[in-house]
């Protein structure tokens, strides 16, 4: 029998073999949006590939926090009714809009681009905290929240960031870590209940 | 505040809302792809665009079997090496491309493109049934098998089919359902033991 990849024709393999490498899908997840798309109006795979076609040049990077954005600065560093002397420090850009998201913060923000991984190769020089100095002194921010993900990672860059930035008097705080709302303590893992007891609240 | 979603431009929502309209995808994972896209090399956004730009232009169905193909007839309908009197009824072209992966049949296919599902208003006149009775009194295939999935709808129209070719002295049958290889008899529901049980083989 010949090969039944080439029965059906290129054009089927090489969109699937594109989007099996997207996060969270592999060759059947991306076979089943392949066909869904195929079988959908032509109209909606043309505007996809529309917006996709023109992605990387509509959005950059912030020259100032370094999320993505259509404008330099963002719409976040160039606006006056934030509180700049508050600065949210992320891992990544989505984690911006994460937050952005939940309208739970009024700062403005500032991208790592990673975080502290020795085990990875990923040394504090690799990430944007040159700038964040800069920004804290030239600025003169007087807060900075690290929303980091609680993980060995996100405790280690948070740790040095607590260290270098000591002498410049600046208030550093990290996001509460603990069970997550409407969580069961039942299924809740052994480090996630000890620090929610080491950061229990007084009522 | 203003809206969040404006702050980081349009381009980012245009995208996210429509990957979030692919099955499988909710808002969260389309936005873990974009972000992906988005750091990743833009080459791949772009072959991406392209693939996605020309597909329904490259892909058509084959006025054959039915089944997706970049020429018409497709290479399966074309191709003298295979058993024409064989014929594989599948409700989906991507349920043709699975069993040619498995590479366990030789014969040729034909798409219903859906299977009889009264309750969504699907009757038999709204799938290729007569296509398939013409191919097998013109064509004079000697047996078919009906690959639908073990539901009511893939049951139904199985009994459907039966009731309409049972005078064209065709042979027909269904895959075999019941425990899947490497499943545990404790994990089986009710229906596919109560399935394994009727169709079990003879040693």
């Amino acid at each position: 029998m010949s090969d039944p990849v080439r029965r059906e024709g290129g054009a089927i393999d090489r969109l699937t073999a594109l989007l099996s490498k997207l996060p969270g899908l592999g060759k059947k997840s991306a076979g089943r949006i392949l066909y869904h798309i195929l079988e959908g109006d032509p109209a909606y795979a043309k505007l996809l590939a529309v917006e996709l076609a023109r992605l990387h040049e509509a959005i950059r990077r912030c020259s100032l926090c370094g999320g993505f954005t259509e404008t330099d600065p963002c719409p976040i560093c160039a606006d006056p009714d934030r509180d700049h002397g508050l600065i949210c420090v992320v891992e990544r850009p989505q984690d911006l809009r994460i937050i952005e998201e939940s309208r739970e913060f009024n700062g403005i923000f500032h991208v790592l681009g990673g975080l502290i991984a020795p085990l990875d190769g990923i040394g504090p020089d690799k990430l944007k905290i040159g700038e964040l100095l800069n920004r804290v002194r030239r600025d003169g921010a007087r807060e900075l929240i690290l929303a980091f993900n609680p993980t060995i990672e996100g405790d280690t860059t948070a740790l040095y960031l607590q260290k270098i930035l000591k002498d410049l008097g600046v208030e550093i705080s990290r996001l509460a870590s603990g069970l997550p709302v409407g969580g069961d303590l039942e299924y809740a893992d052994k480090l996630t209940l000890s620090r929610s007891f080491r950061g229990r609240i007084k009522l």
